[in-house]
Formats: structure tokens, C-alpha cells, sequence
């Protein structure tokens, strides 16, 4: 497992060998891992759209861009921690609940391996299954949710699993610990008044669009204590950021974040407890020149790079013996 | 419903009003009328690329091109006929069976108004609800089927019901009379030989797009003796066609037919007791400047017009009193 | 006409049938709406790229996605409106001069029956004969009018009904009332000093793109004050938002306004009292993944829901008995 | 004169330097010259999607990749003759009759210089103005149009000079020998059956795109006798070919010829007495990786390499004297 | 290394896991395969457009869709031979001749594991460092060259090592059997007469791409018995193909082969001792909806599958035990 | 040379005639000349997607909406200096020495004939050569360095010519004064933290992308005092701007400048004493309706403008004869 670092640039081109996330090893057995990088194929859920699909495939052909060094943190993340990509979930395409199954059984391997995983969608139902997974492990978890939409739907068709009601569910399955949990970037017109109930009733501080426009980013960075210090999860949609900057996504709505604000935001969430992220809703037949996809790509670098920025911190701020196997690990 | 009829070209520009197929008026209810232009946006049974759900709007968009004489057959179809655009099936997205009651309620409808149903998928799976309605009216029908695909596979992740299976279910449930039926153009790797027992079992006649490309299109046409004189159905995947001119698709399959190829295949069938068809399987997202729902467009007109000629050459052929109320109706 | 409603998302996909602008319903004749949205598919006035005469189909396609309450002005625009898709007007793609006569024409409709047209281009020459309708009813009005150009050039190649001028035009023809007229976001190099003279000698505010950028939306919305309570026009050519935002236009300016900014000026114009509006120079052969017409179609939601705000902040100021009728309609 | 030969291809690489036609000098005058290469950067005639005003600088850019030896004719076309691009008609985009004149003046200029018009469209209409400038040096002259379409129509909305209708003018104006006219490629659905009645009754032949399939290209190339030895015009819509080979167009027709038929028909010229050509309706807007615009290219690179080829026999099978200057011009 | 198998498609779908190509496990050591796919991501060699160098990692991407069972020479190339992905040559992207160094040591690995490599560029400039590794193990080869040009050229820009030079500088350097080397596909322009000199002085047989269309491809095929029984390289240059058929290419030529033609190529090549192959020139950035990745990927399956086809043959001709292991990999 | 100007607009319209960079006259020689845009098609450096080469050609195509007169200087920059396109160095694609070579013997002529070189790559190398020229003239220059990356790598694969590392180099080779250096707009993740030693060893001031984001363009504007009095090159990588403002480059970074920021940057460069500049890295095969082409053409316009705008002022400054000449030049 030592070597789950990313394949060096020279003397080896960017563009040669198989695509993986950000050129980690593919490693398909999370054991010993600190992160663990996953994609889930699956857009069973989407409503308007389709193509999250092929979400996982183009982001890591895309994210070969990625390098090794976080200059705002000042950190190797792939030195920090031990991170690899997974590989798939194996998804049922044709059964959302034999889906969710296989979403958690796959998560639930990583977590019990004690690594933090990772995600790349696929649409926005697949966070149910994750969430499932994760509060098993840790119980309700805060939640930091970018997105346009609040995903708090009751049914589509008679269907209470697609991409527009993971969070309803996730709270009335008792997944999310809802004080400590906050949208960002919601905006676009809606079905009704009502659509906004479920997270004002359970006390889900939603901040829209209209606001981080208004208010700019450092004031909805402040809104982030909310979080507190317990277990957090990091469901990261791309449509929460403007078309202009993210147009392969499948339910695209104008006035979103910036890729700026985006990366400013994931930044901020250091010595947040990250117990599990994911990036959905990428769709690449709508993409160009792959810019949505580099854009997730340098997301997830984001969120692995805070991971790993947060522990370090902690470990400098909590004296005592090393972690064993580190040093090896660092070489 | 004397006004079906297309919106002429001037003083209407083409590019002008709401689009219909083929510039058809807008006709929700199928009384009265020949044939109905049906659109059925539903690709839940897609096994890779998706995107056929946008199929019935992007032919429409893209059949204002489409004139009002055939050339070849020399006739005026939507004079000869009462044509119609009567939109789309109110497809349920997340659920194929029920998908299925509502394409055979609404292909139904069309039937018992006397008209044929001409529908524009969404993807393969489609077919089986047509064949279910036509089949029900009908009884078991011939079969011309143009597609890289047999489609009479089995299942897919336990699913009976996607693109790759609807003639195997429809020769099991009776719907398809095999022995006049025959397959254009089935070519590309498979998983398996024993793949194409079933419709060696079924005596349904295949011929290779190979045998296409060696033979030439007369000789295939030759092949459509066996189709006779009973009630036949017509279902053509784009698929069929080489994705040099039709890219716009979710399968797609190197060595397919040209697009002469496919126009000569469908005037083919002048003389052919055409009582539904579909044209399936074009995929926008994947399209470029729109030369596949072009050809869907045409090839739709094509249909409309072999039924036209048909019927033309039919009336010809049987003189006695004219059809009440055809005169009105052709002012 | 009280079936003036959005198709509703379930149980009809938003994907399924013909496009109509928001999928509101599809009524030619204008009588018994509050606002029409009328198509304009002219381009015959542009001077460099072509294509917006497919500005108002694919702006319709791709409006599938607005839904019907808007979070901001807390408001269900077409329950509060009685809002209709009335089509196309039937251009002259040959003649400026009798294309102006027929869309005057139809504009004058919408306005005799009482309802406000909401237009779509179309290149911005269409706006004079927008004007002329609206002056012939209003007398001089108001106008806010987004672009990067002044489109106060004279002629081109001799000709003085072009998209470089209606403004000018209207003008001359006294159809403005030029101390109630801003025009905001014009920017990028002109053919000479020059240009500018004749906003400044007729008195239009024009506020540039650079001060945008450095004042800020709420500096430039502070003037909207100009426009007092006068009837006003607004005039959105597409190209005042930024190539990034908005590729798919004719003249594009680098340097523009956000989608934020465009959205929150719209919302802006709440308490004016808006008499005609357009939204032009949509082109799509260069748009991509449709994020032009999808921001043309949210602009469009503004512009409709503003006004249904506007009336409705009116109704509660002005206690009385309620507009007979309406509870009907709000079903 | 003498340096009008296309650049090396190295030391200079084909990306570098402004594009002209196949690296050919820019030359605006065309005295001395055998071959003028000339833009028409005209769209104004267009019904439905435009774009070919962008037609003369993409055929440029992307006929980088033409040199300089004719490997089926054997021959140096730009050894063999003087060519060169004498740049663009100083087009009139507002006026169609203006706009004539213009053509005309170019032309004539082209013609009086004892050079042969090689023009580069700009849509069909164009072709109008430069058979009248043709007409007026040889007289009537024969035709070889490739086209899907006659452009033998009437008028469109009431303007008669638009691109449906230039050969119907040309024929009215006496500006063709119609016994040595030839129409090949003609397909798709038409208004009426009466739109055939032009051609037939001024005896033009027209050889359908559905003949061309059936029979081959040889069968084609034998009617080519009809063009006598007489002065003769080719004009070449690009839509004559299929969409698969040339989606880059305005009025796309499916089932067309496909580029090698094109280049064979071109080829099958030699020894005809060619006296001015036209490649038009090149819509830059709807090609995709330029392939489009490269046939274009290639179909102009045939074109003068038919008329050296055609001369160098003409020079062969007439012994004597050199024609005085060739020695010069050849170094 | 028994587990050198595609991944199943059902319970994986395609679209799911790291892109292999078809689908095949990745094995770096090609110890014990019949067959290794090797990428060779390297287009520092070209002339004009570029982009080959992520040929590899798109072809993969788009053989998802390679099913295991070759229906027209009915066999399961994967099941009758070990297959794998030995992933990309560690290329120089600086520096041609020690990538070339790096290709022959990468080869000569595969063939010395007695495995053929089946190679995906990159440019056409890779097959000398094929040719060179295949000739140290073999000998001088015979030749099979499809392609648009004979890349027979001396030099550009003083450099010698570029993709017009390969199979020049090959003959040079004795790794061909001229005797036995076809080129089949050549057209277009050149530079010179003398171009063609050098195959015809080493009495290459060249089949001119306008042969192959007048011709037909039977006619074509018949001359590949020049092969004779030696051991043969296949070189297939996908411009070979035409642009309608392989936009995504850096110098295409129009007139080329069709898709169809290419495949029977291939397959007519049962019987011939193939040694290596390449199918080079596929560039990403100019393709469309993938359809010249596709076309590659399928054109790699009909090499790998004539290889098994051919060996499966001999088998049968010459009786005799069994070879070792073949049945446990068989399972 | 006294016809260095732009082709008027009317009346030939901006789509007409060949295409040079803003549509000035294309003048080889720089004899004369104020400013010379040259153009520098070489993208042998690039280290992930490639392109640049057509850089030059997409630019000029793109730039033929630049107008003349500046309304933010208040300037007509090609009426206050004599600029022309003096075409493309003949760059030696194979052979990165001798294309430096090339490009200093092309600029240094520009510099000797008093003219400003402003040139438009390419990749980001040639910058060094460009450098070399200019430093020849005019000792070691101030740099304003706008770029995602810094470019002051040491080699790549050996090679140390390349598009990572030309200021590294120009630092080496004393071209720089590096306390008059700045580098704006620096992001994303780097192989090391030591990658950023070279710079601050060098007092190269650094400011990062983050920075302008959160501080302001005005902020950064601020540290241009840094450059002094002397002589200044500007290099503008125009990965430097957001992908989502210019996805048309071969290395992008999200976080990027807006084109508002770089238009203000450019601007504010106004006092200060330009003796050469660079535009880089626009790589047309990754555009998408030529938005970062167009965007590129602008920052030219800004480039030109603000030399002029230079100019003016100081003559406005410094009273005395006019310089001679300039009168006839003004006209």
C-alpha cells in the first residue's frame, strides 16, 4: 500500500498510461488507505439530463492535470495520507434500491478499512447510499451541501430514490444530524413555496445563491462554524456552480458560484472533521472541451487536500509520538 | 381535422412557430386521422450511451427541413393522408412497466381511431409497447427491423425489459409472426454465439450488415417477399445506419448501412401492409449539427410516404366509389 | 384561456412534448393574457455571425427546465399572470420593411387585447417595430436596455434598419422618451468617438460595462431611478452578459455582465412599470451546450415574474375589492 | 506575376502565415493570371440556416493542407497555370441587386483579364451574378451543377433573387444553353410536383441523387457528353454531397454523393472547356472539424487541376509553336 | 495471467471501471500473453494538426463497447488467445530518438514473451521504432499499409524521424520485405511526381485510394496474397479512412475508405502470419461524438480477432495434441 | 506604409477579404512601422494538449470584430501609431533552437526598424526568444507575467526549452530584471514546494490567483509601480483568464482571471514603457465558439491601445515639435 502516490510527472507524460484519479495508483483494496477515491456510474436518478454515467470516466481522464502540491495549504496531500482510486462501485443500472446496496457495501468496505471515501458521481441519488453508509459508521453526520437545488423532493413518478430527494431521505432516515447541517449556492425557480419546508422545518440552514453573490464568499465561509466538530459529510453537486464554469451537468440553473468561490469553500472547511465527500452530477455529453470535468477533478484535490491539510494541523497542534509507518510512507 | 396538413413553407419561414414533426399541425386527439406522428421520449432501457428521451423534440426541430412532394414516389403524403403530430406519450420516466401501460394506452387510442401509429423513440424498448398495441388489433405481425442489434437478448442486471431485449420478449409473447420477419443490417461483436439462436429458433431471417455491404441494397430488397401480404410492423433503430451519418445514438456500430441504403430500404416497402412503425434510438447529446435527427426526419418521411403510395397505388388498382369524405378533405 | 399554465413536471417529464416557451401552454391568440411571449425568428439585420432566427426554438427547447415559483420575489408568476405561449410572428425573412409591419402587427394584438408582449429574437433590429407597437399605445416610453452596443449607428452598407441601430431609429421616430432611457453594458471598441454622441446629445444615461465591473450591481441598479413611473420598455440583447455566460450570440463583447448580475438588474425593475420587453440576439449554431438559450429562458422568468410582482406589490398597496375573475384562475 | 505559385510547404510550415486559397499569393489583380481564385462572402439568400458569409475564410484556413501536385491528372496545376486568390467580392450583406452588380464587377475584371473564375460561395445566389458575367464574354454558356437541389424556384416571399432560384433567372435571362445543361444530385422531398416542370421544360437534364446510388458514378459520368465543346460553367453546392461527408451546410439533404463521387465528376471535366466555376454553400457554423470546408478545399484544388490538366492535353494534341511566355512563368 | 479476459458486461456495465482497452485486464508484464495491446502516446512527429498523443487513453475510453464474440469469423478472440492491456511505452515526448529507443525496448519485451504486439499511437512516426523491434526478432517483414499517404517522404525541416518518413527510413534500414509490401488507401495531393518514386524503386505495390472506390474492396483483397507466407506487420493509419468515417485525424484526405471497406481488409487477412501491428493517427481533440475512436477500437478487435481466426485455423489443419494450459485458460 | 491601417468596416463587412489580426494591412516588412503583430506558430514546447500552432490563424480569423477606437483610452491606437501584421515567423517546427533562432532574427528586425513587436503564440517558449531580442535592444526589461503557472521549471524530460520554463531561462541568460518582474494570477497544484524557490530567490514578485480574488484587480494594480521607468515586456499566457472565460488553452487552471480583470490589468499598464509583448497558449482545437480566440484578439486591441494611450500622453506632456511625419500619417 506504500505506494499509493501518484505517478510522477517526468519521467513519465501526463497524458501516457491508464486514466485514473489524479494519477493515483489503482488500488482496488481500501485496507491501509487514508483515502480512498470511488467513482459510482450510476444516473438512474436523473430527471432531466442524463450522462453522470460516464461522470467517473471523464474525470479521471481529465483530472491527469492534477499535481502533487497544494500551494494555499502548503501540503503533499498524497505524501500526507495514503490515497487511491478504488476503482467502481459495481452499479445496478436498472435498480435504484440493488444499487444502493452495492454503494453501500463498497462504502462501507472503505470506512471499515478506516479510510475516508471519496466519491465521484454519477447523479445526486447516490448520496443516500453513501450517507447510509457513513452513518453507520458514525452515526447522524453534519452536512455541508453545495448545490442549486435543495434535493429535498418527496417523489418523482412515484419514485422517492432519484437525484431530487437524497437529503429528504437521508433525514427521515435519521442520517443527518440537521443543526449542523447547511446548503450553499441554492437558487432557480422551484415547483412551489412548499419545496422549501422540509429543511426550514428541520432547521437546515440554507444559504442561496443570491446570497454568496450578494454577501461573497467570506461571509458564507463564516457560516461554516455551524458544522461544529463532530463527523461532517461533503456532498459537493456541480451544478451548484455556474454553467459558465460547469455546463456538463444535467439540471444546469444560471447565477451559480464561481469556480473561485467553489475552491474557496472547500478550503475552508480545514479542521472540519471529513468523514466521507462526493462530486456528482457531472455529465460529459454535455461538457467541452472538458472543462467541467477538469473542474471536478481540481474539486476533488480540493477535498482530499483539506483532509489531509486538517490532519496535519492536528497532529502539530496534539504533541507526542509519531504516527507509526509515517515515516516510512513520507519517503 | 381537415387541417392536417403541414404549415406551408411561404409565407411561414421554415424556421418559424412551435415545432411539429414535419411542420404537421399539432393534433392531441387521433380521430380522423391516417397516421399519427407519435413521440415517445423514454430511454430508461438504455445499456450505455443515454440521451434518446430528447429524440422526439430534436427530430421535431429538425424535421422543418422536410417538404411536402416526394419525388421518388411522386406523391403527397399529408394530401394523400390525414397526418398528424399528436405529441408525446406522457412517458413515466422511472418505471418501464408502467412506461409500457402508457404506450399501449396511447398507441392504442391511435389504433382504435383507425390510424397508424409512426413513432419516434426513446429507445428500443419502446418497441414492445407498440408491438403490444398493434399486436392486439392486429394479431401477430410480419417484421422489417433495421438495427446493428438483433435486441433479443435476454435480460440485463435481472431486467427483462431495456433496449437490448424487446424482440425476444415479443416473439415469447406471441406478438411477431417470425416467419415474416427479418433482420437488416445486425453486425458488431456480441457477447456470445449462442446470442443469435434465438432468432435462428424463432426462424426470424437475419441479414447481416456484411451482407449488406456485399450484396448491395437490391439484393436485400429482395429479401422482403417474405414480409407477404399480412400486417406488418416497421422498427428502425438509427442504429442501423453507420455512425458516419447518424453518430447521434447510444450504440453505435461501425459498417453500418448508408443513409441511401436506409431510404431505399423504406421506399422498398411500397406495396407492404404497413400498420405501425418507429424510428428509435437517436440520441442528441450526442449528435452533431443535427445530421442524425435530420435523417430520422427523413426516414420518417419516407414511412409516411410508403403508406401513402401504397395506399395510392392500392386504390388505383381497386376502382369503384371513393372513399367518403376524402374529397374535403384533399381541398 | 384559464388553462394559461405551465404544463405541469409529473407526471409529464419535462423532456416530453412540444416545446413551448417555460412549457406554458401553446395560445395564438393573445386575448384574455396579462403577458404574451411572442417569438421573433428575424435575422436579416445582423452584420456579422448569423443564426438568432433559431433564437426562439431553442429557447423554447431549452426553457423546459423553469419551473413555476420564483424564491425571490416569493411569487408563481403564471398563477398570478395569465401567461401564454401565442407562437411566432410570421416574418419576412426578405424584407425589413414588411417584417417590421407584420411584427408591429402582431405586437399591436397582444396589445390591444391587454396583455404586455415579452419578445424573443431574433437580432435587435426587431426592437423598433417592438417600439413602434408599444409607442403607438403608450406614447414615449422608458427603456432599460441591456447590451454591449449602443446599436445607435446610423446605417450600414445603406441601410438604417439594422441590429447596429433601432435604438437611434426609435429616437428619431419619438418613440423613447430619452430622460427615462439607460442603456447598461456597453463596452468594447467602436469605429470611432463619435458613436457615443448621440445617446449623450439625446440625453440616454449610458452606464459602460467597465463601471459595472467596478461599482458593482447595486451602484448601477441605484439608477434605474431614472425610469420613474412612466411606461417602460426593457431591451435585453443577450450580448450585454459575457461570452462565457453567453457564447452563443453574434457580436459577443468580452467583458460582461454576469448571469448574477444580469438576473439581479431584472429583479431590479420590481415597483417599474414594464409595457413590452425583449430578449434578443440568442444565436444557436453558436451556443453550447445550450447555455444561452437555457440563461435566455431564466432571463425570460425574470422579466415575467417582475411583472407579476410588480402587480402584485400594487394589488396589496391598493386595498379594494379583488380583479374579478382572478380566484378562478388561481386554482 | 510570375511568384503567382502556392508557398512551399517547407521550410515554411503549412499552420504559418494568413490563409489564402491553398497558399496561393494574394494577388488582387487579376491581369496575368490564367485561374483568379475569388471569395463571395455573401449569405443574404439564404431560407434556412446561414452561415456561408463565413464560407471564403474557413475554405481558406483549411486548405492549408492542398499541395501542389495532382497525382490522378499528373499534373502541377500551379506550374502548369497561373493562380491565384484574388481575395473577396467587396460584398454588399443588405442588398441583394447591389450585391449582383458588385459580383459582376469582380468577375468581369477576372474575365477581362483572359482569366478563369474559380469563386468560392457565399450561398447559391451568387451564382446568378457570376453567370451574368460569364454570359456577357462567352454568351450562354452549358452547365454542370451539382446540387440536392435545382434552384429553379420562383421566388420566397416574394423576392426573386434569393438561393432557390438563380438557375430559373439564369435560364429566363438567356445566360445558359440549356441543350447543354446537367443537373446531378438532385434529391429530397420538394413543394410540389410542378417544381420539376422548369427544368424539364427548358430540357435541362437532371440526373437524381437516387440515380447517381443506383447506377454508379461511371453511368454519370457518360451523360457528361451533353456538355458539347462549347464554353461551359460548373457549380458546385456543397450540399450536392451527402451530410456525412458535409454537414458544414445550409439545406442538408441525406442521401447524397459521397466525396468520392464528387472528386470523380470533377475529374471526368477534363477536356471540357471550363470558363468559370462556383463551390457555394460551405456554412462554417454547422461543420465540425473542418471537414467540410477540407472537401471544399479539395473540390476547388480539382477544379484547376481539371482545367490544367484539360489545357496541358489541348497543348499536346496541337504540335507547334510554344504559347510565348509559358517558359517564363514555369521556372 | 489466466485472468487475461475482457470484464464481463453485465454484472459490470460498460461504462463502469478504470478504461482498459476492450475491456481487457491490465497486465504491465506481457510474460505469458498471445497478444499485448500497447499504447505509444507520442505525436511529436506530425506535420499539421495535432493531438495523438491522447489517441491511447480515448481509444480505450471508447472500446467499452467491444463485445468478446466475433461473429463473422466466429470466434471468441479472448477465450482462443491471452489478451491484454500492457498499458503505454514510457514515451519522450522531447525527443524522437530515444523514444524510439523506449518503443523498441517496450516491443521487444512483448516479442520476446513471444507476444504480438497490437499497438495504438500516437503518430504514424512510431511504426519505425515498431518495425525496427519487430525485424530484430523476425527479420525483414512483409508490409500491409493502409493509409491516405505513403509517408515515404525524406525529411521535413531537416528532421528525418516524423510521421511522413516511417517506412522510408524502414526500407532504408532493411526491416521490410518490399516484395512483399502493399499500401493500400494513397491519395491526394503531394508535393511532386517524384514523391511516389521511392516505393515504386523498391517495387512497393501502392493501391491508390481511387482504385479501392472504382474497383471495390473483393478486387482489392485479392492482391494480399503478394503477402505470401512470411511473417507480416500491419501498419493501419486511420486516415486511411475517410474524414466522414475518422474526422479525428491530423492530416485528412478526403476520398478514403469506407468503414465498411476497412473491416473487410482486416479480416481478409485470415491465413497471413501477422507479427505486429499498429493503428495510428487517431486524434481526440478533432473527433466528434468519439465515432474515430470507436472505428479505431473496433478496427483493433478485427486485428486481435484475424490473429486468433488465423491461429485457430492452423490448429485445425494441423492435427495433433493439444498445446498445454489452452484448457485451463479456457474456463 | 502610411496605409497601416484597419480595413474600414462599411463598406466591406467585417467577414470579408483574408484575414489579418484586426484587420490591418498585412505588411511584411516593419520598416515604417510603430507597432508589429507577428505571429509565432510553434507549439513544440507543450507538455499536455497541443495546439497553439494554430494560435496565430484563429486569432486573426476571430479579431475581425476589433474596431478602432478605444473608449476607455479615448484613442484610435491605429490611427496614432502605425501597426500592421507583418505575418508569422517562419518557425522551424522540428527543432526548438532553430526556431529560437528564427524568432530572434524576425523580432530583432522589428526592434531595429523602432517598431513595438506584439506577438501572438504559440506556446509559451517562444517567449525566451522573443526575450533575447528584445533584451538585445534594450538591456535586461521589467516583465509583467500574467499566467496560471510561472514557467520557471528547469527541464522536462530533459529538455530545458519548453513552455515551463522560458523565465527560469530569461533569468539565467540576465534578459530580466527581475526586481521590475510580477508575475499575477499564479494557481493550482505545483510538483513541490520547492517550485516556487526559483522566483523568490530572484525577488520575482508573486501574486497568486487567490489573491486577486479575494483582494481585487485594483489591489493588484497597485503593485505595477513595481515596473518602474524602464523598459517592460508583458507576457500574457492566456491561461492566465478562467477556463470558463478562455477553455481554448493546453494547460487550463480553474480559479482564473475574469476577462474584466485582464482587460483592467492590461489597461492600467498606461504610463508604463512597453517595448515588446506576447500573447500565448490559445489553442483553437479546445476552443468552443472561438470565445477564448475573440477574448485573445481583445487583450491585442488592449495591448496596442495602451502603447498608444502611452504615447499620447507623454507627447501631451513634453510640449515641442511634433514628430515629423506624423501629420501625413494622421489623415
Amino acid at each position: 500500500m506504500n505506494n499509493a502516490r501518484p505517478r510522477e510527472g517526468p519521467p513519465l507524460p501526463r497524458f501516457a498510461q491508464l486514466a485514473t484519479f489524479m494519477r493515483l495508483p489503482h488500488v482496488p483494496d481500501p485496507k491501509g488507505l487514508d483515502v480512498a477515491i470511488l467513482g459510482i456510474p450510476y444516473d438512474g436518478g436523473v430527471t432531466y439530463r442524463p450522462g453522470p454515467r460516464f461522470g467517473p470516466a471523464d474525470v479521471r481522464q481529465h483530472s491527469r492535470l492534477i499535481r502533487t502540491y497544494h500551494p494555499v495549504h502548503g501540503i503533499k496531500p498524497f505524501e500526507a495520507l495514503r490515497v487511491a482510486d478504488v476503482g467502481d462501485v459495481r452499479v445496478n443500472p436498472m435498480d435504484v434500491q440493488n444499487n444502493y446496496a452495492r454503494i453501500e457495501t463498497a462504502v462501507g468496505a472503505i470506512l471499515d478499512a478506516g479510510a475516508v471515501p471519496v466519491c465521484v458521481g454519477g447523479d445526486h441519488s447516490v448520496s443516500l447510499g453513501l450517507l447510509r453508509a457513513v452513518a453507520r459508521q458514525h452515526g447522524a453526520v453534519g452536512l455541508v451541501h453545495v448545490d442549486a437545488h435543495q434535493d429535498m423532493w418527496d417523489e418523482h413518478f412515484g419514485n422517492r430514490y432519484f437525484h431530487g430527494a437524497p437529503f429528504r431521505r437521508a433525514v427521515e432516515e435519521g442520517l443527518l444530524d440537521t443543526r449542523r447541517a447547511i446548503q450553499i449556492g441554492i437558487r432557480g425557480s422551484v415547483n412551489d413555496a412548499a419545496d422549501f419546508d422540509f429543511a426550514r422545518q428541520h432547521r437546515v440552514r440554507t444559504i442561496r445563491g443570491e446570497d454568496v453573490a450578494r454577501e461573497g464568499i467570506a461571509w458564507v465561509i463564516r457560516h461554516l462554524q455551524r458544522l461544529g466538530r463532530g463527523p461532517v459529510y461533503l456532498s459537493f453537486d456541480i451544478d451548484g456552480v455556474d454553467p459558465a464554469f460547469a455546463p456538463g451537468t444535467g439540471t444546469p440553473e444560471v447565477g451559480g458560484l464561481t469556480s473561485r468561490e467553489a475552491m474557496a469553500l472547500i478550503r475552508a472547511l480545514k479542521g472540519v472533521r471529513l468523514v466521507g465527500a462526493d462530486l456528482v452530477e457531472v455529465s460529459p455529453p454535455y461538457d467541452h472541451s472538458h472543462i467541467t470535468s477538469l473542474l471536478a477533478a481540481n474539486l476533488l484535490f480540493e477535498i482530499v487536500s483539506v483532509i489531509a491539510a486538517t490532519r496535519a494541523e492536528k497532529r502539530r497542534r496534539r504533541p507526542g509520538p509519531r504516527k507509526v509507518g509515517r515515516k516510512e510512507r513520507a519517503r
